[in-house]
């Protein structure tokens, strides 16, 4: 198996209002591959997938039930320290719940928490040990 | 906010155990900046971290406690449609529980699931509509 992801799937509950919250509330872009049941968001060499809970829990014949937390977090980092808040108000500004304000991390980074309309967090970090590259990508030391 | 995803964290119950599963497993290369409480793995544009469960809860403020299906799905899509069974027998190799085995699909393709050892869903995937670059990125449509 190659090192690599091809898509997460967030399984939501409102696929309009949760596409409506990436397009419109944080600015991305989706692909015209979109359709009423599904929608693409090209992330870097990956894709985020917007899909119905239901309809992925029984694609993966799992029981759609489920309380608490997920147990996944997703991770946005950002170029400079000042950009965390930023990003955290526009997410709160598009509806988003704020789970934690930014504040120093014991790793030395600086960084804070939002959930997305169905509750998925979203960890919002400045890391001065994993620079990024111009396009946005995370390079770990090999 | 940039239309990117920096790192996705599985919060896994025996960090030690998990990262067998991935690294020997699945043969994947763990990063250098892998230490005992966090295991990072470069995937393309990002990262795939695995963290203790209740650590990564405690760093949103959620209550770690969860049952059922968590909501998100990752996708590995291969090459060729024969792949999908290999790398289904491969994870199942590496102790990995089969969810569904492979079967056409309705938009077109070929594709199985399997759980990794705290159950996070990973579909194996032939997509024709979405080929892959050279490198095993996925590229949409715009």
């Amino acid at each position: 198996m190659e090192q690599r992801i091809s898509l997460i799937t967030l399984g939501v509950t409102d696929l309009a209002r949760s596409r409506y919250f990436y397009e419109h509330g944080l600015g991305w872009q989706p692909s015209s591959a979109s359709n009423e049941q599904v929608s693409f968001f090209q992330t870097g060499s990956m894709v985020l997938a917007l899909y119905g809970k239901t309809a992925l829990a029984q694609d993966a014949q799992l029981a759609p039930e489920g309380t608490g937390f997920g147990g996944i977090a997703l991770a946005y980092n950002v170029r400079q320290r000042e950009e965390v808040d930023a990003v955290l108000a526009e997410a709160q500004a598009a509806g988003a719940t704020l789970l934690t304000s930014a504040q120093e991390t014991d790793w030395g980074g600086y960084a804070g928490y939002f959930a997305d309309l169905d509750g998925y967090p979203w960890e919002v970090a400045w890391n001065p040990h994993f620079p990024l590259l111009d396009d946005g990508s995370v390079q770990l030391p090999q």
